[in-house]
């Protein structure tokens, strides 16, 4: 990110009246509306697995001609310890047996694939999710980690809504918005409900075309499509319980609000107000593309963030069973 | 891994009736055994999943005291790349509206938390898994990689063998084995049965053991506690189907084989020979006391490796529905 | 590089005439040219340090912005593993008596900065430097590596020709040539003697450069300018017993020879063949400013690549004592 | 380090009357004493290279059996991104004329090798070097960094005081302490002048045992011999306008004061009060018996550490002429 500060509203202000989660599930939570995923949700999830298939929505980790990411973050380096040529060159272990084998190691931004953002990844006014002093943040995060969520795994119900085939697109355009009120509209079309508690993704084909284009173009005046605030759509996600919203951006919202002209409000009002767990970089094109054809919109949803201690974010590859 | 060869028998010998799936799901294979993993044994799986509680399987990655790995790996490494300390000293962007966050980075060898092997991880004879040769590992996996797994996913019917339980101890002694014969034995302890296709995790308490004793105790004499060879093993893998064999070691196996000093001969027998995808380093410990509580050992097992490219294995955080 | 192979004249072909120092210092070798460095030569490189002034010609590491890389390297990563934030966020470790400390990380490419190539970094049919086989660069450089010229040092007599002020330029044009007749010329010109063993630094403003432009800019049509290839230039370089060429480009010569059409030839009949060590994206600039001010264009070389075992390279900060 | 605090001495307290340079050479100064170091001073060592004889300091980078870090930090990991493996497994790109070429990568703390602290390395009551505050350490060193340092390089007289050899010892014991006194009596046995603002390399054998026995041996009841504290010692250091302290220590002093309980109270009077630079981790074992073979104890020493931008430290390998 490079915008300049400017006669923007402050977070502080925009935000004044929005709704909390706060203290709603004691002063040391860390997982907030995951809290809503209880034993009934996750058979609520698993009722809906009905066909027995499977779709994993993790974007590939090192391929070749890059990896989606933030402007300013970099692609995952996949570099090689051990292969087949150390046996050709002699440098290899001796097993008693002749067994061999290949390693390889990674170096990558926490938040640099599909992943689980900490509930205290962003803040304002000093404080994190439930209260937490920003400074608990300095080193590692000591408050509201991605940790906790890893430990506990997310597991419920979830809907696809494909805003990008709603609206006839292959993606939706760069810095293209919706509401609440498209989702519904959107769900109402593809006739699936959102109920309380549903674990949202939400499609606008803009992971997928990364990969159809160069980098240049991709990244050119970078401006995400996506959700953009309103107080009537924090009240929704309030409302509704959600836990988790997962899209197929990098930043699950619009970059910029184009009425106030904020910097990812969303990430402040939702997950740092309400304690509503971010997934981000989500690929749903393959997921979308069959519900689309079998009209079955909704699917049990499960998630293992890695348990990076004190980590601000954490890969994962989301596994969905309809 | 610093055992030198000696005059111990090569697996070629060792294995050279032993049972082969190469070619059974066509030349270009890449998952395996996971095949067997169709849409039935996904609703088998779903079946188990009765009391909507949730159990994650991944240790954690980064602890203070360090991590479990094989001798020769090193534990993960978090670093921090922007926290609050960035304004605190006046080094961090300013984005209009004022959101602040916090960012990481790990450096991490991909067999070096809970995984998932690529199929083409181990070889001998210069031929892996389905007979790609071994030179396609240089560089990276040509063929074989982790990478076909993690888009497939892996969904079924698992159910938890508790060896370490059944034997009335916290944790299996250093280079304590056991047969197929013992796992019949412990899952008719259980009342628990074993079917085809199942996903076996089995349970030594060997990984919670590193994090209640020194790291210099827990590798002193380096050897692990798992299953051995037999050829009866071997076939009873291979008639039983199984996916996916998950355990709580680095190693999925005795490091040596008592018998015949050859190392990891199940790794060749099981994973390169009949595709059977091996899954370490699992913290089993939780998901055994809650079913040592309610007797329900079977589950439905899900786990979504991160879909590293060319990668010998991936990290893995597993998720289980009971 | 992404060159795709056409019908270009091959490199053994065409350096099938061309000059090799294999042998010349035991088939045991593994530092080349640098041999020609004898204690007569580091006392004439002392004997050039008149003034008490001192260069140093690394550019800088994890600058914001970026650093000059070969496209496909990724620039340095440096990230944060304890600071003040530590200590503000009560995480940080209690020393008696008060002390506290900052630590910090990188992740680079070993040829992601100033660095010194191992003699064996490039080759073709399938022989490195002195006759070693191309396998034996597998898992890591088993010989020729950049280790024993790090553990030997570079130490000589250095020679500045500052090409980009020589033909009146900032800097350069993309694929502008030059030959060792060039070189000739441009000393003359600069009333400097080049003598045998001497070390070369060739400056052309391109790494200069890379910080006055965007990234676009600078990797647009990525062809650096730099020496081309001809017989009688290689066999000069031979004769001249060149030990070390240091230029400020990220490979030493034109990206690709325009008459011929093969990618870095220099590196093939100067470094694998001569055994000349190879120095690359030094920064130039401040040296060559202060040269053509006291006209003196000659000084003592001192170079210290980091000792990375069997690495294909090692970063470098040169210093030069005029 | 795991020490306690407990009822030590505060090294406020500590420190309360010991010299400071701070503010000597401007208030924007993040060299300290390396000012000393004028071109008078070059041409000093310059003098001093009088038999052409070399020497490089730094320790192996990435040795198979592992580098000597400070307990917590790890050794560097240098993995490969191509050899000869991916043109024999078919993945290597195809360059005009055939040039094959081979890279790797390495991952390592700042701190893990032979190393130059960054001025502002440590600190305690809240201050840094010249003043600066301590939070400007956040994320990465805003003033003081070792950038200054690299981009100045360290140029000047160097005298090595063998303690070891002195002591009639291979290796100083764990915790062995010595004194300026001893350094004065060590030099005058040698037969060597120590002069105002000479460079001193100091040798205890320490880092040079590291390879001589096992890790758990080289670890067990961490405290390493070195100078220690008294104010004389400091005032010494500060009369004598001492630049640059480097010793074949991971702390250049020994690691708790014996008399008052403090850790590393050197680096705190020496480099955060009086500005002098620390090298550490060098290797002086070869330097040590050519000295002694030929009783020239002194020679130009030049060092160029890396140019990490806000680096708390950078790895470094000392060219040494005699």
């Amino acid at each position: 990110m490079t915008a300049q500060d400017t006669d923007v509203i402050r977070l502080t202000e925009l935000l004044k009246d929005a709704p909390k989660n706060w203290g709603k599930w004691g002063p040391d939570d860390e997982v907030g509306s995951l809290n809503y995923l209880d034993a009934a949700q996750v058979l609520r999830g698993v009722s809906a697995a009905r066909q027995g298939k499977v779709f994993t929505l993790q974007v590939d980790v090192g391929r070749k001609g890059g990896d989606p990411v933030w402007p300013g973050r970099a692609g995952a380096i996949r570099t090689q310890v051990i292969d087949k040529g150390h046996w050709i060159s002699g440098r290899a272990p001796n097993f008693p047996g002749g067994l061999e084998y290949a390693d390889d190691f990674v170096s990558m931004f926490l938040q640099g694939s599909t992943q689980y953002d900490a509930l205290g990844h962003v803040w304002y006014d000093d404080t994190l999710w439930n209260g937490y002093p920003a400074d608990s943040t300095c080193g590692g995060m000591n408050k509201a980690s991605v940790h906790p969520i890893a430990v506990r795994g997310v597991v419920g119900h979830g809907v696809l809504l494909d805003m990008a085939r709603h609206r006839g697109k292959e993606v939706l355009g760069k810095g293209e918005t919706f509401t609440h009120e498209d989702l519904m509209q959107c769900a109402e079309a593809q006739g699936t409900a959102i109920s309380k508690r549903d674990i949202l993704l939400v499609r606008t084909g803009w992971i997928g075309s990364f990969y159809t284009q160069t980098q240049a173009e991709f990244y050119d005046g970078f401006i995400e499509p996506g959700l953009t605030y309103s107080p009537e759509l924090v009240q929704w996600f309030a409302d509704m319980e959600i836990p988790n919203l997962v899209t197929d951006t990098i930043a699950n919202e619009v970059t910029t609000d184009p009425v106030s002209g904020v910097v990812l409000p969303l990430h402040a009002a939702l997950m740092r107000n309400l304690g509503i767990t971010l997934t981000e970089i989500a690929q749903l094109d393959d997921l979308a593309t069959d519900c689309a054809g079998d009209k079955q919109f909704d699917f049990l949803y499960t998630a293992g963030p890695l348990k990076i201690v004190d980590g601000t974010g954490a890969p994962v590859n989301p596994v969905v069973i309809k």
